[in-house]
C-alpha cells in the first residue's frame, strides 16, 4: 500500500484524485502496489465529496505523516510551491507535479535536494500535459547528441492560429472563443505572449543540454499582433504559423533558444498539429526526428501524466532515478540576434511597384507572396536567411525607402 | 566499466557497435558507466575494422563469458536467435533486440525467463525503429485503459503509398524504387502483404493488453493490389491511403487486431505521416490520443533505440523492471468479421448508371465518389459503418447484379 497526497485540488489535483480512484486496479497492476490518497491540501472547502474526509488546510499533516511517501504539487505558482516541494523532498517524500513555473525558476536546485534525499521530483506533466516527452526524452538522449527541439508547447494559442487560419476568425475573436471554450484564462497573456511555452522549452532544453536556463534570459514572441492577413499569405506558401518554442546547441556550449510565431512548411509534421494539440519534435543525431504529438492540457490528460509519474514514484521508492540538470550560475543562452533565420515579411507601402523592386534590389533571393483578396496598399515575401540582427538593418532600410514592416516572423527550416 | 556483447553484425548489429564508439562519453554520462562491445558474433569475416579483434564465431564465447553482461541480439528470424536469447537470460544476462518475429513469437515465454532470472529483455527497436514507442506506451498505460492502438508500423509500405500518392507512381514502379533505396527487400512480400506490421502491432497488443498474441491468428491484408484509382479516390475525399496496423479491446476480453490498406480521413494524424516515417497512436481512457512519430526504419535509427535499451539494461542490473504479459495459451483475438467498419468500394460495370441506381438502393447514406479522370466503367462509394461480414454479401450482391468489385478498403475512424 502506497500513500500519497494532493496539494491543489483544482482542476489538475481533482483529476488525480479520480484517476486513483478509477483505475485503481490499473495502477495496482503496474505499480505492484495499491496506491491510496490520504491527504488532500487546500485552503478551500469541498463538502459533499466521497472524500471530502481527506482534506486538510495545514501542511503539516502532509510533510509530518511518516506514511506519505509520494505528494502531488499541483498548486501552480512559485510559492509557497516552491517551499512545500522542497520540505517534502527533505523529508524523504518523492513530489510530483505539473508545475512549469516551479520547474523552469528552482528545477535544477530541487532536483538536487531529491538526489540528496534518495527519492525522486517528477514533472513529465509540467510539458505536454499528457504527451509522454519527459522519459522519451531521456531515451533518446541514452543514444544521442540532441541536435534540435522544436513544439508547439502551448494548447491555447494553438487553438487561436487554428481557428484564423481553417475558420478565417480574427484573433480577437479566436481568443474570445478559447476563453469561452475554458482553454485560455481570463488573463490570457502567459498564453499568448509566449511566457508558458517559453517555461516549457527551458525544461526540455536543461534536460537536452544539462544547464538550467531561466526563462528571463529566452527571447519571445507572442501571437497578438498576427493578423488574418499574414495566416493567408502563410498558406500562399503553403506553410501554417504556429507558436513555436525551439533550442539547438551551437558555438562554444551554447544554446540558442526562443519562442516565436514561425512560418512552419507544410512537410513540417509540426504543420499538421491544430487546435488544442500540442507537439514536440526532437532531433538526435542518430534517431533523427521523432515527434510527440498529443492534448497538452486539459484535466484527465495532464492529470493521467502526474498518475504515471505516481507510478514511477512508487515503484522506484528509496531511489534516485530522476535525470538532473545543474545551475551552473552562467547562462548558456546564445544572443538570438546571432541566429541565422530566413523570414516572412509584411509591409505596407504608398507605391506597390516600386517596394517590390527596392526589395527585389534589396533581396536578390526574395520571393514575393500573394493570396486572392489580398490588400493593395501592401506586400509580403519570404527572405533567404539571415542573420538576425540584419533583419533590423533591413526594417530600418525599408522605411527610409517609404515601405512600412508590419509583419516580420521565422521561418522554420 | 559494462561489457556487452553483440549478436549478428549486419546493418543494425554494425551501427550498435558504432554508437558505443562515437557517443561514448554520452552513454557513460547516461548510464554510469563505460560501456565496451566485448564480443562480437558472426559467422561471416569482419577483417580491416578498428575492432575486427572482438569477432567471434562461437556463442560459447559469448554466454560463458561471465564479465559480458548484456547481450545485444541482432541476428533476426526465429533460429536460432531464441536458443541464444534463453541461454543468455538463464546465464544471467539482459538482452536487448530489434527482432520483431522473435518477440511477436516468443515474447512471452522470454519476458518470463528474463524476469525468474532477475535481468531484462529489452525490445524497444523491435517496434517503430527509432521512436520510442514501448516505453512511452507503459507510461500511458500506467494511467490509462488503452482503448485503441493504430499505427502506421512498416516504413516500406508507407513510402510506396506516398510515391503512388504524390507522384503518381504505379505500384511495380515504386515497389522497385523503395528496392533501389535498400527500404525494400529482395523478396518484398514481409512488407507489402502485411507480415512486418503484423508482428509489431501483435508485439503492441500484447504490452497493452497482457497476453501474447500470434501474428497467425491475426487477419491481414497487404497492399499489392492497390492502385492509381484506389490513391485518386483516396484523395478526392480527403483521405490518404496507408498501411494500417490496429488493436482495440472489444467483449469478452476479446481484441479486435488487423493489418490491412485503410482510408484514412485528413483530420487524423496518421494521414500525414509520409515516406519511410512510422508512427503510432495510443488512445488512453484518461489522455485521449497520443502519437508518435519517426524513422521506423534504419542503421542509425534502429541501433539508437537498441544502445538505449543497452544503457536501461546497464541502469537496471540485477532487477528486473520490463514489462511483461504472459501466453495462457489461449487467443485473445476477436473474429474481425464481427468488426463494425465503414469501407470505401471500387466497382467495374458496363452499366454506370444502373449500378449507382443499385448501389443507393441498396446502401441508403451510401456517399459517392469521383476524380478527373476517372475511368468511365467503374464507380467508388464510401458506406456507412457495417459489420464486417456483412460486406462479405454486400460483394456477393454487386456481383449478381453484374457489378464486379476490385477493391474494398476500411475507414480508418
Amino acid at each position: 500500500m502506497a500513500k500519497i497526497a494532493v496539494m491543489g485540488h483544482g482542476v489538475v489535483g481533482s483529476g488525480v484524485v479520480e484517476i486513483t480512484l478509477v483505475n485503481g486496479e490499473q495502477l495496482k497492476k503496474r505499480s505492484g502496489e495499491t496506491i491510496e490518497v490520504k491527504r488532500i491540501l487546500d485552503l478551500r472547502d469541498f463538502p459533499g465529496l466521497s472524500y471530502s474526509n481527506l482534506f486538510t488546510k495545514d501542511f503539516q499533516d502532509i510533510v509530518n505523516d511518516e506514511e506519505i511517501s509520494v505528494v502531488c504539487e499541483m498548486m501552480g505558482g512559485v510559492s509557497p510551491a516552491y517551499e512545500f516541494t522542497k520540505a517534502c523532498l527533505e523529508k524523504g517524500k518523492s513530489v510530483v507535479t505539473s508545475n512549469k513555473e516551479l520547474v523552469a525558476q528552482k528545477g535544477a536546485e530541487l532536483l538536487q535536494i531529491a538526489k540528496q534525499n534518495n527519492v525522486n521530483y517528477f514533472f513529465e506533466a509540467s510539458v505536454g500535459g499528457g504527451i509522454p516527452i519527459i522519459r522519451p526524452l531521456h531515451q533518446c538522449l541514452a543514444a544521442n547528441k540532441i541536435e534540435e527541439i522544436t513544439g508547439i508547447l502551448n494548447g491555447t494559442t494553438n487553438f487561436i492560429l487554428s481557428k484564423m487560419l481553417d475558420d478565417n476568425m480574427p484573433f480577437e475573436e479566436a481568443l474570445a472563443l478559447a476563453q469561452q471554450k475554458g482553454y485560455a484564462e481570463k488573463d490570457p497573456t502567459a498564453d499568448i505572449e509566449g511566457d508558458d511555452a517559453c517555461r516549457k522549452i527551458c525544461i526540455l532544453a536543461a534536460l537536452a543540454y544539462g544547464n538550467h536556463i531561466y526563462p528571463k534570459d529566452v527571447h519571445k514572441e507572442g501571437i497578438s499582433k498576427l493578423t488574418l492577413a499574414d495566416v493567408r499569405y502563410a498558406r500562399s506558401w503553403d506553410g501554417e504559423i504556429k507558436l513555436i518554442g525551439r533550442a539547438a546547441p551551437v558555438e562554444n556550449g551554447k544554446v540558442t533558444i526562443m519562442v516565436g510565431p514561425m512560418l512552419v512548411p507544410q512537410d513540417n509534421m509540426l504543420s499538421s498539429v491544430d487546435g488544442v494539440f500540442n507537439a514536440v519534435t526532437v532531433k538526435g543525431n542518430m534517431v533523427d526526428k521523432v515527434t510527440f504529438v498529443g492534448r497538452g492540457a486539459g484535466k484527465s490528460p495532464t492529470a493521467s501524466a502526474v498518475v504515471a509519474d505516481v507510478v514511477d514514484a512508487v515503484k522506484s521508492h528509496g531511489t534516485s532515478i530522476s535525470q538532473t540538470w545543474i545551475d551552473n550560475g552562467e547562462s548558456m543562452v546564445a544572443d538570438y540576434l546571432d541566429d541565422v533565420v530566413a523570414y516572412y515579411m509584411r509591409v505596407k507601402t504608398a507605391d506597390v511597384s516600386a517596394a517590390k523592386a527596392y526589395v527585389e534590389q534589396r533581396l536578390p533571393e526574395v520571393e514575393f507572396l500573394d493570396y486572392d483578396g489580398s490588400a493593395e496598399d501592401e506586400i509580403a515575401f519570404v527572405t533567404q536567411p539571415m542573420v538576425a540582427r540584419e533583419s533590423h538593418t533591413l526594417e530600418q532600410d525599408l522605411e527610409q525607402n517609404g515601405i512600412q514592416p508590419v509583419s516580420k516572423l521565422r521561418i522554420l527550416q
